[in-house]
């Protein structure tokens, strides 16, 4: 939510490179759309792999309204609310699916209402980028450490020094 | 590291933000000088407390040496490294203080070379400021949100809904 264009294109591209690498299915851009941003994303998505939809533009209310409306849930983040470690089983042992709403600038009022649960990663000024970082490594337990990416073009393989990237897009010779 | 004025501003104080937050000591911003993220930082731990300090300019090669010179370690966060969940506990075993570098932009080869630990938080494209977090995050085991920022002028009491801060600077009538 409360994406500014152009301002906010690096660290919501942040917000959305973090969401797809820890395991979220998907991101909504509230209220805007952002060309630029999108093609960002997809181009990450095609060569790294794996399914991540995004939709923008979609008013926020009625977002929220929608996700509410076929049985999801709706966490926002914010620095006002309840610490995660209090809330993270609580939201955790719920299986409906969960929208995450995190703001670029400031929150309506009207937000903090509309959430089933309001949490804080710290009640500390923050950033969206890490606040959702940690809601996903605590809501999946880590098991988003050993997700695989799909259909990738490019795999990263783990050094002790340097890049070793598999381009398996390419039939070797 | 690689911090660019003003292109990075955004990203690099949720960096500040998310160390901040999370129980780092403190930041060194590598190679140059940003008075204007320098003062969004200090105002942020004048209003919210605790200690963070921060140093700006030093050469990176020098701020790195000079570290492991005194007995510290360095853990770079790439998406090239090694696996966060293998690596976590040999880093955490050590009790050298530890230096964490992240890169804005590009990091030079050299910094993979002079790393203790090339660590990746997940090997997928992700944010500095998202990696920072988990890595400290486990680090620190979740210790980080229990601490108390001391000297706060402002403190964020925990809702369920809304805003409620409390303003310590200001005597109650």
């Amino acid at each position: 939510m409360g994406h500014r264009i152009p301002r906010d294109l690096r660290v919501t591209t942040h917000v959305c490179l973090t969401a797809r690498a820890l395991g979220a299915n998907g991101l909504i851009l509230a209220d805007v759309v952002d060309t630029t941003l999108e093609k960002t994303i997809l181009d990450v998505c095609q060569r790294f792999g794996g399914v991540f939809w995004i939709r923008m533009g979609e008013p926020w209310r009625q977002a929220v309204k929608e996700w509410k409306s076929t049985g999801g849930e709706v966490v926002h983040l914010t620095a006002y609310g309840m610490p995660l470690t209090e809330t993270i089983e609580t939201v955790r042992a719920s299986p409906c699916p969960k929208l995450v709403v995190v703001g670029a600038s400031k929150v309506p009022g009207e937000v903090y209402e509309a959430a089933t649960w309001n949490v804080a990663v710290t009640n500390q000024p923050i950033s969206e980028v890490s606040a959702l970082a940690l809601f996903l490594d605590k809501y999946l337990e880590g098991k988003e450490f050993s997700m695989e990416f799909q259909n990738a073009e490019l795999k990263i393989v783990p050094s002790e020094r340097g890049k070793n990237v598999l381009n398996l897009a390419k039939p070797e010779n």
